[in-house]
């Protein structure tokens, strides 16, 4: 891998070259032409639960993001990608096809993106850093663009305006907050202390050099942070969802959480591409919904999966949520579910509008498969299902199921970090360590506890 | 300590039969006078998230508790015990003292519990398992005679009349239910499988020879349930609390969670009492309240240890309750908590009538350090404290602080369970591996989501 | 108005004559053929806030309305319809179209109903009494048949299998209770105690003479309550529903709450017909919801009328809810909303999922004049506009608004009852006068206070 | 009356003259010594739901309530009681005790409060208008110092720091709103307008000459505010309290709620101190709770008076609350009830922590009679009892009631309004007659509806 990574990042470099005197520049290309994803590893600190990034390799591949139809976003994301493309010149920008076709002119060099004409790669197997600007919704949307694979690449994301609950950074910080990405896990200092596992037992362990990083470039001169200053990622666990016919047959999903086709599933070389699984994952919730009937949603909740698999109640309700304690702030946070730190492993089973008084939102371990069961009694109507805010267009009727579990972030009895969203935190200055990213956000961004009368 | 065991296992024998013929029956005697604990491992399973139970050797020391002024209960007692120890002649019935004076004349035999002249020897260190009849406050009040232990004896625990939530099994259930537990991990089919610690690291894990179980016994004859058969543990997790004073000095707490005397503490040869540790365990939950008066209670609410502790909130409410799963669906879901899984690993944060409208109850990691602070904006009235129910007759003035985190069950990186309260979960019959209690639990008991009006 | 009652009545049992003896039983007829319309007076009483009902001739023209396809109500419903055909002779059968078309050849003797080729004529203008089978939604769908009418016939309703909330009666009792009905308000011991107002100067004051009472009628004989024993009537207020373009232009309502065609509407003769008053009634609620897209609603509240109209804010939801008191224990109650009891003169404004954790549900004055209007903020997608559970087909966009408020069901310092929807509630026994139905809804139908877990 | 008055008002003036010459300035005297009450009359007016107050003649004893321990607060006292005893010179300045003691000194004439050695004439008797400086802590003390009287004086209420929900007005405004109230219902334009009853049926109706004004002072020149710029006020009704033994006798009530002894209570000339009614009154709320100790309440709660009183439930829970409308943003709001407009005649019933899942708050008509009844389950703990904030020393054992019910504010079908608390409540500008105190509290103070998270 390193050779691999080697030979393509001299390719690039060779491009850029090229693309500053050329007609070639200002061009779109296929994500397809990049050098192959790098995989980074995440290591467990001692003093608190978040993890460290270690990069094996300076990212090249950094796909951008940005919140649509929104003027101060997009003059961001020039300033922003400038930046990146000019101090960090091995770099390839990446963006979705409409940014890609808006933006692209602005830049003398090619940027790239999913295009009609490509083999269908897709972003996971290209993309070594995501990065968003814009708010919660952004991130959603980007984390949906990995709504099938199982390794996501990092987030890091500057919330634009009003802060967000999942935005980490305020814009003004790029600069810092992607060097700080960027440089982290920088071998010098770290090829010593961690024997990382290769990327074949798993994708997520790297093997590095320290040759791989430009270490001479002037242009990250006093840019190591060193292994204390390692950028913070919380893991963000996801939930595996499937769609199941009345006679339990699989049923698609639909773009953007759609797996790409058979034929692509089955490449060989994709360890994200399982044939034999083609679950989606979700950020937030997966949420049940009578939609636009004023009828009430009858649905069978089971517990656990054959043979062990368990009635736990038939109910009535406007709809039901199930959610990652990521989503307990966003949509189950209004349908009165508590609000669960991001490190509980755990799902939330909160009802919408349940037509039973008794009926309080439930917290489950993270590992119990839970299934939504629509009943007869729907009136032939269809229920709607939502994944992190984007309805399926097709309904479901009776019999079919959602069959939805948390997602293993680590593989059991290992240091093997797979699964889940890697979002770097906010860290730096003197609370750099103890700061906790979630109690601020309570605060900042719930006014949580605001006192209401005076006090008494 | 197998031999030592070994020893006091016979004296024991030997005393059975002295009483049996002589005019010592009838006879209240103190825990002192016991053979020592013997501490059971608990081994984890592939196919679902309860632990078995092995029994190092047969249980001898039982614990009973009843609930208080109920002649049925009262009744039951009686059956039970004498269909324990003429079933299992070796073993060695408990009471609390109360109890103790009331049924000891009923027997033939002596009987034990903590009296006042004893040396203090507290249960944990000669109980082998509880066994509780009446309903989740029998549970609560058992577990409180533990509240001092690091390493808690498996509870069974029958309800009589209602079924409570804790409790497991029917009252009629209890032969098989008892056998089972004093069965469950016969050596014959366990010796070669795990080798278990010993009780020196760490006291949970058994030494053990096959010849330790009265293989021969007539009455145990058919009675070995095989590896596959072991009593399933639920290993609930409990709260640690200390109380310090504005200064950060420990304040000792009082009965029924007191801790022995320091001089008690400092033996060396119980694992239990370690002098550095004087904080106590709550099963549900420790309540921090304004009492009788109507004022509220101000208190600041600090999530982390020093240096990275930091602050929540400064809250106004009636109180505020940091709950275990286990309390979820006590005191925490009268005060709109979520109810949560007794195997999500959390504690909870619900406030009592909060004067603010954004306070929503909170999941927080199990390991996650909370502090209360009471602060000075309670006009000179004491903060009332309550663990498990049971209110602490001094309360909390300004500056004090109750500090809260979720017990460790398992030494991190092992197998080595040692915290929590083993609680003996309903089992046996063709759900045996599949049913989850939990669930069961929430229809049976909570009428969970009885639908109200006529379905739409 | 007697003498045209008079009139039709004598008309009336001419026809049933002939139809006894003719080919032209088993018809179908139009109700356009029934006489007009018997409004029924309302005594305040000393000692309870429920009132009296009062005939000033008994009620000929009777609405069944039953639940559909559901054959032990339509068993039921054979039953009912021949006893009161055969005990009250003069009394006519009205049906709903699909009803009268299934049950009229089950009698001989002509059934009416609302026919497509009859001048339109609404129920409101025949029926003298409606008497529904089914639960709470057949109900609701009854006061539908009413939506346009200000003036709505008393509703004796029967409640089949499990109670619903707003079922008074048991169906085993109907005999009893429809008689109790029927001779509500007997003359004979009424003329001397309250000058009832004349119909034209509102419609709910009967004149009356005791001559149009069938007093020698054997069938009637020992059927009289006497004046203690009037049937006693809940007044139930509905919501004045008014939907409105961004230009503040009138939107039709649709079936089944449209108003008839403007020509019907200005027919001098119906004092229901107010031309300038197109509003419709809701018994329940009104409701606005986001429908099937999974974006959250934009809408602002404003309270008052101008000038005096008052923004209370601008809210994101899944959907706002309007409910009457009745409409508490339905939709409203799902969300959050608090149980009101149905003499408290009020209006429940209920947010369904709100993105805010301080949106608390508010109850107001029954005349606060409450405007929901959509913002721009809804991305182009509709809102969904409900009444009483029937979607209207047509979404409302930005800019448009719904109006409502609490309809007056007594005219302003008089006691002429008017509006709302006079329900007869269960009474006879030693309760009679103390039962207070609510409390007992309360207790059987929500399990209200089922306590969870034992008891403490 | 009016010559009373005038006789009075005369002396006084008198008295002024005489202090300022005199040693007998900086006195404090009893208020027995004050001229007596004059009653406002409350006209109903055609748009709005406020009342328009109407004084017979100008107010003259002014209470002056104020926070304690708040150096800014007694600041402001002392500018606002300067301005009013030298802008109206006829006004006699009302204080507590401790206050009167505390700043008697600061003024050149005598203060008034309610001492020891008087005959315990209340401040119902004399004062004609109170006014408090503080929050609404203050505004419930005021009120609980008319907690025996039926008939309240006005209360003009200014917030000082952070806005209270009751406090009407801002410290700065209090020139212009002293005025507003002090010549609100100037006879020169009233007298031909509304024939207002006398005082001798029922003390809310002045009678009056206009020559009872000064208006020829040239203090108050231009200080008419006409007929159309009477003060507004909102008449907040409270709730009746009583309680009793188990065999149904009356007990007493504590102070500051205690009612004066029977020969107090029998003096003829006093209309508030019916002897035959020692019931209270609250402003907010009153509190069942089980106090310090951890175990849960049982209490029975019955709707309804014998003989038509009826069993709701028995409920087990931390506390109940019985509310006003006016509490419904206070402790009710804490404990989950809705909030609930001032002007819907209703009480709440709100459990605290209640140990079921399917106890919502309830709203009943103000005139329902709700009795709480002390049930034997308690263990023979005492029930806690709190009005408005404060607790009874004395508990509540097994069997005893509580008995509840809405004040009455009106004298049923007449416009005789002698119950409630009249509270002035903001007005002038453009918006005078069209706003609506109450929205502008909502959004003001509750923070109502602040959106989580970004807007999605």
């Amino acid at each position: 891998m390193t050779t691999a990574w080697r030979c393509s990042h001299i390719a690039s470099r060779h491009e850029l070259r090229r693309f500053a005197t050329s007609a070639r520049r200002r061009e779109i290309r296929s994500i397809a032409e990049l050098p192959p994803r790098i995989y980074p590893g995440f290591r467990e600190t001692s003093n608190h639960d978040l993890l460290a990034l270690q990069w094996p390799a300076p990212p090249r591949n950094i796909l951008f993001v940005r919140k649509n139809d929104d003027a101060p976003v997009q003059n961001a994301l020039n300033e922003y990608t400038h930046h990146v493309k000019s101090t960090y010149p091995d770099t390839n920008l990446v963006f979705e096809p409409d940014v890609a076709k808006q933006i692209h002119e602005a830049f003398d060099f090619p940027v790239y993106t999913v295009t009609g004409d490509d083999t269908h790669v897709p972003y996971h197997e290209k993309v070594d850093l995501t990065t968003t600007l814009g708010g919660d919704g952004t991130i959603l949307h980007a984390a949906s663009l990995f709504a099938t694979a199982t390794s996501v690449p990092p987030v890091l994301s500057f919330s634009m305006g009003t802060l967000g609950f999942l935005g980490e950074w305020k814009f003004p910080d790029y600069k810092r907050a992607f060097r700080d990405v960027y440089v982290s896990g920088h071998p010098s200092s770290l090829h010593a202390t961690h024997p990382l596992s290769t990327p074949t037992d798993g994708g997520s362990g790297p093997t590095t050099t320290s040759s791989a990083w430009p270490s001479s470039s002037p242009s990250l001169r006093g840019k190591s942070m060193g292994p204390t200053r390692a950028a913070r990622v919380l893991m963000r666990n996801r939930l595996r969802i499937g769609i199941f016919s009345p006679t339990g047959a699989r049923l698609p999903h639909e773009p953007p959480f759609a797996h790409p086709s058979p034929t692509q599933a089955q490449t060989p070389t994709n360890p994200n591409n399982n044939p034999t699984n083609q679950d989606i994952f979700a950020l937030n919730e997966v949420l049940l919904h009578r939609g636009a009937t004023p009828h009430l949603a009858h649905l069978t909740i089971l517990i656990g999966s054959p043979p062990h698999q368990r009635t736990l109640t038939t109910a009535i309700a406007d709809g039901f949520l199930i959610s990652t304690p990521t989503g307990s702030t966003a949509y189950s946070l209004s349908a009165g579910g508590s609000i669960v730190h991001p490190l509980v492993s755990s799902l939330l089973l909160t009802p919408i509008c349940p037509r039973s008084l008794s009926f309080r939102p439930l917290v489950l371990p993270a590992n119990t498969p839970v299934t939504l069961r629509i009943e007869a009694g729907n009136r032939g109507k269809e229920i709607e299902v939502s994944v992190d805010g984007v309805r399926r267009r097709q309904g479901l009727r009776a019999g079919m199921e959602v069959r939805v579990m948390g997602e293993e972030v680590r593989k059991p009895g290992t240091r093997d970090w797979r699964g889940g969203v890697p979002s770097i935190v906010r860290s730096g200055g003197v609370m750099a360590e103890g700061e906790d990213h979630w109690v601020g956000g309570l605060n900042g961004l719930l006014k949580f506890n605001y006192p209401f009368g005076e006090e008494g």
